[in-house]
């Protein structure tokens, strides 16, 4: 736990950083958030992370209007009051505060909350961390392409991999694999990489277009596509992305082994890439 | 707003009343509610809200052991320091304060959040309130039979509704009618009460469960099963029913009135019911 959060416009320490039991971010998960990663004290894709922000606060008609420059700036300022070289940004805006009721007034004054998570990302290339995940059913609600804290179907998931020793939980919807609870999922198919297409069914992943742009800078193949679980099962290679895990190869998917558990030339050749130019 | 809350063991000060920016109620929404009526002084179905507390929280993997007496007692000490005679008891539990990760440790102690809420409920007999709804997609997850406060899908259909000045959203799966964003919704059919199963599709209401022993104990004819959009429009009757909506009859959804914009003889009868033995 770190020690100084910025609360709606003040920075404050943790322990004294509260919220109103009435705030609709705890009463109804009427909030949005984000989770930018810090590498060697730089910010990776943080436009792409801004930009997705602003979409998700305008789809649920949350009136935050903002600049990069000035949340950058707040960053910044608890990145140097924290210490932190390494680690993840946590951004989290709610509706407001307003006496409970399921319909919002228009133009509340929005929850902000900013801090500091210190984190040790997958990223030596001499040693990339490869994963055992399960599957799972895919309980989420239709408009996943949005950021929210609606996350309780995540979670016990999350609880579900966990409990069996597992890293992540690959969700599945009508025999269709979405995404992880917190990560998206790509395949290897005869040298093809294949990713659920970005629809309502998943959020978009921030590293995901990053890996997208490495994919076309290289050459490589790419089918954006829905994909079974005997797909999954019988993957040439099987990787995670997100801002926290960055490129994390699956070797183990439920009881099966994944390129008999070792970690594939591709998703091994796009870790490298993705580490190189954070 | 009210005075006193009761709090993680405390009797506070509404304002003072705030929790952690890392309790998971705020950051995953990781939390079950119950709303619990109060009229002259009485409660409406304890029993049935605890034991569906009870439930919930057992689904979600919340350890929160409670007697209902020990509840009773706050709700009681409540009530007298807020001087509520007719109203609501808001009562959220969430998993607990926990460094953010999706997966959660077991054994957090949970936060316990209390309070009452003045309301008016629809209950003068003489002058039933029928009001207008309109009809919206159902996006929520697929456990709606558990209560929590994963509602950001419920809220913007009340919103939509409210946008079109009506009373609520009644939601539709499939060409299905589930239920309302905070109702279970009723249509009478040749004199059948007609509603959807109580299966992970919908909550289990409380008053839907009261309104099931007074139409059995009148010898009123139900029928248990999923309707259409075509359906809700040529019903006979329809109405709404829930803890702080009691039986509230519908007599216009979307641009087509119902019961040609009357309240129906079965409606009013199963208000009147209602609010007698409340």
């Amino acid at each position: 736990m770190n020690k100084i959060v910025y609360l709606n416009g003040k920075y404050i320490k943790f322990k004294s950083a509260k919220i109103s039991i009435e705030d609709r971010g705890f009463q109804f998960s009427d909030s949005v958030y984000e989770v930018i990663a810090v590498r060697n004290n730089n910010f990776i894709d943080i436009n792409f992370h801004l930009k997705r922000l602003r979409r998700s606060l305008n789809q649920i008609n949350i009136k935050y209007i903002f600049k990069y420059s000035d949340l950058i700036k707040i960053f910044l300022n608890l990145i140097k009051k924290n210490k932190l070289k390494s680690g993840l940004i946590y951004l989290q805006i709610t509706r407001g505060v307003q006496e409970r009721s399921h319909s919002y007034i228009d133009g509340l004054t929005p929850t902000i909350v900013i801090y500091t998570i210190f984190k040790k990302f997958n990223d030596n290339i001499n040693n990339i961390k490869c994963v055992k995940v399960i599957t799972y059913p895919d309980l989420r609600w239709l408009r996943r392409d949005i950021k929210t804290v609606s996350l309780l179907p995540n979670i016990l998931a999350a609880k579900a991999a966990e409990k069996k020793s597992a890293y992540e939980a690959i969700l599945i919807k009508n025999g269709y694999i979405t995404e992880a609870t917190s990560s998206n999922v790509w395949i290897v198919k005869k040298n093809v990489l294949i990713t659920h297409p970005s629809n309502s069914d998943i959020l978009r992943g921030v590293t995901r277009d990053r890996i997208k742009i490495l994919i076309n800078k290289y050459n490589l193949k790419l089918n954006e596509k829905k994909f079974t679980k005997t797909e999954l099962y019988k993957a040439d290679e099987v990787f995670l992305t997100s801002s926290s895990c960055f490129v994390t190869p699956v070797i183990k998917i439920d009881n099966k082994k994944i390129n008999n558990g070792k970690i594939g030339k591709l998703s091994y050749n796009l870790a490298k890439m993705y580490i190189s130019i954070t």
